[in-house]
Formats: C-alpha cells, sequence, structure tokens
C-alpha cells in the first residue's frame, strides 16, 4: 500500500536574521516560537498528514534535524544529508528515489509560519487527491499584501495559468486585486512515480545524476564527488513550469516565510507580541536589554553578537552576515 | 616634617553608568581609558605631587582599591573603609584624622577626569602654597558651557564670593558670560589640622563622631555601629560655605565629571574617538555590537546587560538602575 511521506527541505544559510540565525543554526532551528522552532512547528503540522518522514539537510544541521526527529519520536523517518546544496530539483528527486513509485510525497519547507492549521490540513488533502491522480500538485497562498518578496502563481480554480517571477511593487499591487494570483508558497505534493517521470521528460540530465548519487548511498551522507555532477536547478524551473499535469491548490491558511525581521516582527505583532515591547522588536538570548526612548527598533541578541538597526532596514541584515564572513567569521558560525 | 597627602574619595552607586557601573564596580573603576580606570588615572595625576596616599572607600570597592595601589607601589598608601556613606566632611575628617596635624591634604574625587596635566600641577602648587598658609582651597574650573548638572563658585582673584547651587538653564549661561563663575569640581586642599579646626568650629557633632570612630579603628575597616552616629554631611556645607579662611584656586585645565553617558560621549568625540561609531556611543565589553541606520544612538554592553537609548536621554539611565534595583537586582550587582 502507498504510503504518505513528508518530505522536509531543510537548508539555507542563516544570514537574513542573524545573529540568531547562523550557519550552525539556520532559521528553522531557532527555538523562537514559545520554545519550539519552525522545524518542530513543521514536523508537528504534518505528523497526523503524513505516514513518514524524510529530512533532505545538510552536514551543518544533521544533528539539530535528529534531536527534533527523535523527540518526536512518533513517525518513521530518515535524514539524507547533502554533500552541498543542488537546490530543489535534486533535493526532491532524492526523496523521490528513496521510496515507493506509489508513495505520495507532500514537501515542504521547514522554515515557514502557518497558522490556521484546519485551512492548511484541508488543502493538504485536496493534494492528496490530485496527487493519487496523476497530478503534481503546489499550493498558493491568497496574498494579504502587495508582498515583492514572494514569486506569484497565476491561477483558474485549480489550474495554472502561469508562474511569475517577484513583481515590482507596481505589478504586486496588480496581483493583489486581482484575486487569482498566489504566492508560491514551495510547498508541493505529487507521487514520487510522477515527479520522477516529469523529470525525466524536462530534465533528464538531474534525474540521471541524482540516480548516480542514490546508487552509492550507503549512509545517511551522499556522495559529494557524484552529487557536485548535479545540475542545480529548482522544482519550479525544472519541472513545475514545464509540465501539463499541474494543479494548484488554493490555501487560505496564513503563511509567512519569516524572510526578514520585519517579517519577524510582523508576524509577533499579530500572533502574541512576545518579542514586541511597544513598536520594537527585542530578542535577547541571554541577554538582558533595555531599550528606551525608541521606535521601531530591533535589537537582537545571541551569544557574542548584539545587532541594533530599525526593523525596517531589516534587508541589511544580509549584508552584514556577509561582511562578517569576511572578517570576523566566529560570529557567524 | 610635614608630609603631602592624596586623599582619594572613592564612593558612588555606580547608577549613572550602569550597565558598565553597578554596585560591585562604581565608574571610578571602569576601564575606559586605554584599559585605564578614572581611579588609576586619578593616583597617576597626583602621585608626583604628594608623599602619600589615603582612599576613603567603601566594602564593595576594597579590593578594587587595593589591587590598583598595589600595582601603582609608588607611594605609600592607605585604605580606610567607611562602614556606610557618611558624605565627604566625614570622609575627609577620617583622613586628617589619620595624619599628623601639619601634614597637607590634597582632597580628590576619584571618578573625575582631567585633561592637561601640567595646568592640573600649577593649580596644585598654588594650592599648597595657601594650604601651608593656614587657608582651606578649593578648585574652581573655567566654565566652557552653561552647565546645569555642576555647583559653582562665585570668586573674586583667589577669594571666594559665594557658593552657588547647581543652577537652571538661565542662570547658568549668566555664569558663563561672567567669567568669575567657577565650577566647584570637589578637589580641596588644605593643612589637616585647620580642617580639624574650622570642621570643630562649624561642625562639632560631626567631628566629635569622626574622633570615636577613629579612636577604636583597629583595621581598614571601620565601625558600623560608631559610625551610624555620625550626621551625614557635604565638606561644602559643613565647612567650606561657612569658614572665612578659604580660598579658591582657578584651574585651567579641562575637567569633566563624567557624570552621564553624555559626558563620555563628549569626552571621547574630543579625545579620540575610539568609542565613537559615526554619532554613535558603542561600548561593548565582551559582545560584537553591530548598529545599523541609527544615530545620536549608545548602545553599552556589560556581563548579561544591553542598554540601548538614544544618547541624550542618558539620564533616563539612573531611573532604570533604580527600577532594578528592585525587579531584577543581580543586574546591578
Amino acid at each position: 500500500m502507498s504510503q504518505k511521506i513528508h518530505v522536509v527541505l531543510s537548508g539555507g544559510s542563516g544570514s537574513r536574521l542573524w545573529p540568531l540565525s547562523k550557519k550552525s543554526r539556520t532559521k528553522q532551528y531557532i527555538p523562537l516560537f514559545e520554545g519550539k522552532s519552525l522545524f518542530e512547528i513543521t514536523l508537528a503540522n504534518n505528523q497526523s498528514l503524513c505516514d513518514e518522514v524524510i529530512v533532505i539537510g545538510n552536514i551543518d544541521n544533521y544533528q539539530l534535524s535528529l534531536n527534533a526527529l527523535q523527540e518526536k519520536a512518533a513517525s518513521k523517518f530518515q535524514i539524507i544529508v547533502e554533500a552541498m546544496p543542488k537546490n530543489t530539483a535534486a533535493a526532491i528527486a532524492f526523496a523521490a528515489l528513496s521510496v515507493q513509485e506509489e508513495d505520495l510525497l507532500l514537501v515542504t519547507p521547514s522554515d515557514h509560519i502557518i497558522k490556521n492549521k484546519e485551512a492548511y490540513q484541508d488543502a493538504v488533502k485536496k493534494a492528496f487527491d490530485f496527487a493519487e491522480k496523476g497530478f503534481l500538485v503546489t499550493f498558493g497562498i491568497q496574498p494579504t499584501k502587495p508582498e515583492t518578496g514572494y514569486g506569484y502563481i497565476q491561477s483558474n480554480g485549480s489550474d495554472v495559468v502561469a508562474f511569475h517571477e517577484k513583481p515590482n511593487q507596481e505589478k504586486a499591487q496588480e496581483f493583489l486585486i486581482q484575486e487569482n494570483y498566489l504566492w508560491n508558497s514551495g510547498i508541493f505534493c505529487f507521487k514520487a512515480k510522477v515527479y520522477i517521470e516529469e523529470l525525466k521528460k524536462f530534465r533528464p540530465d538531474i534525474l540521471e545524476a541524482c540516480i548516480q548519487v542514490m546508487n552509492i548511498k550507503e549512509t545517511d551522507f551522499l556522495d559529494a564527488i557524484e552529487t557536485s555532477k548535479i545540475p542545480s536547478e529548482s522544482i519550479d524551473y525544472a519541472v513545475m513550469e514545464q509540465s501539463q499535469k499541474i494543479k494548484v491548490v488554493k490555501g487560505m491558511f496564513d503563511w509567512s516565510d519569516l524572510g526578514s525581521f520585519e517579517a519577524l516582527y510582523e508576524y509577533f505583532t499579530s500572533n502574541g507580541a512576545y518579542y514586541v515591547q511597544d513598536s520594537n522588536l527585542i530578542i535577547a538570548e541571554s541577554a538582558h536589554v533595555e531599550l528606551h526612548g525608541l521606535e521601531n527598533m530591533m535589537v537582537i541578541q545571541s551569544g557574542d553578537a548584539v545587532l541594533v538597526m530599525p526593523i525596517n532596514q531589516s534587508q541589511t541584515v544580509k549584508k552584514i552576515y556577509e561582511r562578517l564572513l569576511k572578517t570576523n567569521k566566529k560570529l557567524i558560525e
């Protein structure tokens, strides 16, 4: 009998939420949500929906993933440790090649937050139905603001009209008004066999290279030399934007990729203001922070690092991270 | 032969420069000046001028004072540890009662900064001459701005016309224009005998209580029960403002009591900008601070505490300290 497999994509550089995130603890492993991490919350959200978990991760987060999976202890799981990042087309192929061909894969990021779990579960059930019928399903989220940081799916009911890159402000405003433009959530659902067939059709080079890697796999850790031969491509480019077998399921759940401190601030402001003091965001892991006479400011402390800046400049954090990578590496490790 | 004694007053609550200053390390012991503390700098500034050092301190700073004195190792020294603070009239009496009556005392705070050491030494030499002749000498500093945080000495040459309390802004402006109003620096010079005589004349109760304490003194540590009987009064109120034997020496040296982060910022801005980044003050003892997109801001870190606020609100620090004293005492210990 076919199984439902939760495929958790776990990567990232940890640059946008520095100093909370760093090389050794990317965004999804920070215990920001009542002591839970996004990785743990992702496992919990999908536990009742799937029979098994496969985490596609890397060497830096292997132990963190293992700890979280063992603590859950409810599902069968495996971890596949990539030797280097090769983007989502390959990562998902590793999962698809690790299961029975009739198994259904529910592929999710591990670093996004979902509110309204019932709406999420409804969407997943719809997706499994489509997947059972041989479709590749992508999840689109109804936009709530003219976001320029996400890709969009132009939909017509459950059919996809087109995928759109991150838009400019004007286009994002247009998309928001026309209600059939959905945020591309990075959540997918399909039968393992169908993904492999479609990848073979559009990018046989990626599939072949992935098969080579999986053929010589002996432990959780994939071979570096064979991995280096895999073309790096996203599932969107490689498969979803090419295939004729695409369906979109509209998720009516609140969703955020928490891709910046500004997004984190918005989330905490609307979901219990634990880290919000007046209009400031204060997240301190071990320090006591006194902030006075300031608004719209963030103070973030982790270990030896303290970051202070206006919340609305949080896109700069990535640049700071990149500078420190060159000048003061131990602060980002 | 009479000796010249440097009497160092070392007290303070540590509230204004929190978290750098705290109960266990008040302002004068923070190594902020190329690794040196104000206490060490005070000792160094007066070393060539005096034969001996007496520190009037408290139990919390005893070891810090001892370390600094032993490191200097150039002068004879003693430490008198007050059982509780009883203000400057008593503290100076303890010193005067510990030396020969002909000895000359140069009494200084330990938490002020002096630039232009030659001008300071010139002023001290003048003061010793007056002291030798039986005068009580106070040091007045030529104001450089309409400061409302200091008391003023109205002078006429080396004579004192009157002492003035901390003025309002308008008065401070007036004082600045009339060049004979000087900042009251808290530096004094006199013969031990003369101070005791004048204290006996104006506040015999203080002198008697101090004599009681010194009579039973066996170690560096003064008796608490006897000390508790001493009236608490400043040397200004008790003696200087009463006596007819007062002279003022005009100090032409740059001087600051560094009584707030704003004063510290001004000092560092004009004396090498080690802790100044753009227009911000960043002093971090062990953390790495990244500050972006902000001006006129201060970030101060020590141990587990981080303070973030606009520099010009630094008078609020004392209130924060007082709140923490009640709510989170370990942060100020």
